[in-house]
């Protein structure tokens, strides 16, 4: 019998339903590990010093780059480069893994960005 | 038409077949991202400064720890603690994805650790 158990994507995104507020699962490094529900446009922004990891769990989601646009579905990651200005669109909703250092703001600005709290 | 593709998973799992030799697949702020396939027993080691991160995408893994064992299946994820011994498991072969600070030795010592390749 194991005591230890890992992180179900799937079941941590049943226990949530709100959308661009960022749920830590987990911990790696320094890094939080966050899933998310998105749909429709968050505003345009970038990470100065860090990349922004993204993976598609369920859904659809376009990561609009300045000129260009990614466009991911399961199974698919993108890590967004530092500095690079981004904005994540999804229709209709997305489910998405994060992977972002702790304490990186998740619109770029600490004074419009969420708090993010573990489940 | 989008130039910039994301990596994607399975697409990348179907470009080798041999187990125990991570595959970088993308960086993340100075850690890579791997994809390895494992299949059987690889031996008990630790990283005694960095987490090690295993989701498993396809087949199911254990993850035995001295005193518990940790199994994950496609869509979950584990963060083996710094410093925790541990021994990968997989029986048959399972495809995982891997996120390690870039330079860490798989076995945890750099004279019997593999080279990672880039696909």
């Amino acid at each position: 019998m194991s005591n230890v158990k890992p992180v179900n994507l799937a079941e941590k995104l049943s226990l949530f339903s709100d959308t661009w507020a960022p749920r830590i699962v987990g911990s790696f490094n320094d890094n939080d590990l966050m899933l998310v529900k998105v749909e429709g446009a968050f505003d345009w922004h970038s990470h100065p010093e860090t990349g922004d990891f993204f993976m598609v769990v369920t859904g659809k989601l376009d990561i609009e780059l300045r000129d260009d646009t990614v466009t991911l579905g399961p199974g698919e990651l993108y890590v967004v480069p530092a500095g690079v200005e981004h904005r994540p669109v999804a229709r209709p909703v997305a489910a998405i893994l994060l992977i972002e250092p702790s304490g990186t703001p998740n619109t770029g600005d600490p004074t419009t960005a969420v708090t993010k709290t573990r489940i």
